[in-house]
């Protein structure tokens, strides 16, 4: 599990940053990759990483601002043109649907594969599978926006069957209390601690992503005890009012939230033109003032999501 | 007056070559800008030019394929966001405004500057001003296309005013017969020649813009005596059959157009990734045996297009 940031920057695509991407690259959990917005130039900026677009089964819209949601139609495209057969899901507030048909239609493009378009209008849990579970929640912006949380099931110990049956211990109703960690007495009088008998446990990574927003009380939601939340940072520490203003939030309200969230690490994205080289690095310093693990990201920048040992 | 190439790809953006979009500067003629289709990612292309978007004033759209409209709307919020205040007029086929209108709305975009779209349903003139005018027609492609053909009035000679006072010749209704190229006899006697006092006459540049197509009767229409034709060379000198299939060109279509309405020059675009590096240079030199002056450009080239010496 990484992040793979495509576009960090603010509003237009500059020179340095583009318009908002990201990849949770799932390739070793389920051989698929979930993308967070499309903002122009998308597809381009996968061009230079190992991303397949056809890999790509499910696409979080925080919310339609152009620079989240203009890159979506040549993707989609492309994802069909290089061979995608398989559907496709397409989260994201009302209207998202309205604009990837109105774009396909108005340039006669078919695709080779199905798109499920999942429009959201309230929060709660969107999607869940055997692995992994993911929640929305509204956030605080100009438009309908969402913010995103996946959580990775908890791996259950395993049932270590190969070194039951080199005990010779008979299979039975009795593994099922095995399993569960009790203690049992076996026929021939033995007692085992089922705990000897089951596999390495862990606790499953949470990853919270969120979108433009003021800071509200559903990033905390959303943030809590993450292992990675990924925040926007539109302004700096002394600009909390502009930040209210336009309906963003500043790198120390971000890492706040990240702090009395217990979240283990924030990636700080959404970065404005105005703070490149140095400045950024400036950015940076504030946040960590506050919450020691943060990063001002980078397009390109590819962040690993280890199991936290802590945790499990 | 230049063409500046933007993307010269063709269908989705390669690592080489972006999609479509192409600058013609008239900065020295009326200060703008013509960008002629907008594939995804010309705003970010743009961003690597002395391109200003405020100062472009007409967008000509050929068809309505993604990989000629995509980018579209972000160039235009851009053009918003970074001061553009005067009116835009889009001219493409029926379908571009609800294209754009749908993705502004969506995204809750508010332009500082008023759009004015022209959808074409016949071929024709469809602008003209003092310097230039502009005719369209329709092409041959999968879908309605247009190509464009600009046209620069010729410059009239101008009354040489200071020498006519030099020679004290007095100013009156006389003056007109002299522009006119008359020989007049003068009050005091002296016999002159008009074209002694008129300036030195130029005629007009003639850029010949076409999209996607088959090799059609309009093409030549558009193209006659132009001093320069850009047209698309999606297919290689033997994939003519594949070329009327897919309702593209070959190379050598394009030259052969190129010879027989005796344009000046020819720049080839809408390259397959197919056809990268040596083997663009393949393209070219089966396109200069038909066409000595065709030239296959690559995204960045800038173009200069001088007045013709042996036409004034
Ligand atoms: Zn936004
Ligand atoms: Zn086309």
């Amino acid at each position: 599990m990484q992040i793979e940031f495509l576009g960090t920057g603010a509003g237009s695509p500059g020179k340095f940053r583009n318009v908002s991407s990201l990849a949770l690259r799932l390739l070793e959990e389920r051989n698929s990759i979930w993308l967070f917005d499309a903002g122009e130039g998308t597809q381009q900026q996968i061009l230079r990483t190992t991303i397949k677009p056809r890999k790509i089964d499910k696409i979080f819209i925080t919310h339609l601002h152009g620079d989240h949601i203009f890159g979506l139609p040549g993707l989609l495209s492309s994802r069909s043109f290089q061979g995608g057969n398989e559907k496709l899901t397409i989260y994201g507030p009302r209207g998202i649907r309205n604009f990837v048909l109105t774009s396909l239609k108005v340039s006669e493009t078919k695709l080779s594969y199905y798109i499920d378009f999942v429009e959201l209008s309230d929060g709660g849990e969107i999607f869940k599978d055997n692995k992994f579970t993911v929640y929305a929640e509204h956030l605080d912006h100009k438009i309908e926006t969402f913010g995103y949380r996946v959580v990775e099931h908890d791996h259950q110990g395993e049932l270590l069957v190969d070194k039951l049956r080199d005990d010779q211990i008979p299979s039975g109703p009795i593994y099922g209390q095995i399993k569960a960690g009790k203690t049992v007495t076996l026929p021939d009088g033995r007692k085992i601690d089922g705990h000897d008998y089951i596999g390495h446990a862990q606790k499953g990574r949470i990853v919270t992503i969120l979108g433009d927003t003021r800071k509200t009380a559903n990033s905390y939601k959303l943030a809590q005890n993450a292992d990675v939340l990924v925040h926007e940072s539109t302004f700096a520490k002394d600009e909390a009012t502009m930040a209210h203003s336009y309906y963003h939030s500043t790198n120390v309200q971000a890492a706040t939230i990240a702090k009395e969230s217990h979240v283990g690490r924030l990636l700080l994205n959404h970065i404005s033109a105005r703070y490149n080289g140095k400045l950024a690095h400036e950015l940076e310093k504030q946040a960590q003032a506050v919450f020691k693990n943060a990063k001002v990201v980078k397009d390109f920048d590819l962040i690993d999501i280890p199991f936290d040992k802590e945790r499990h």
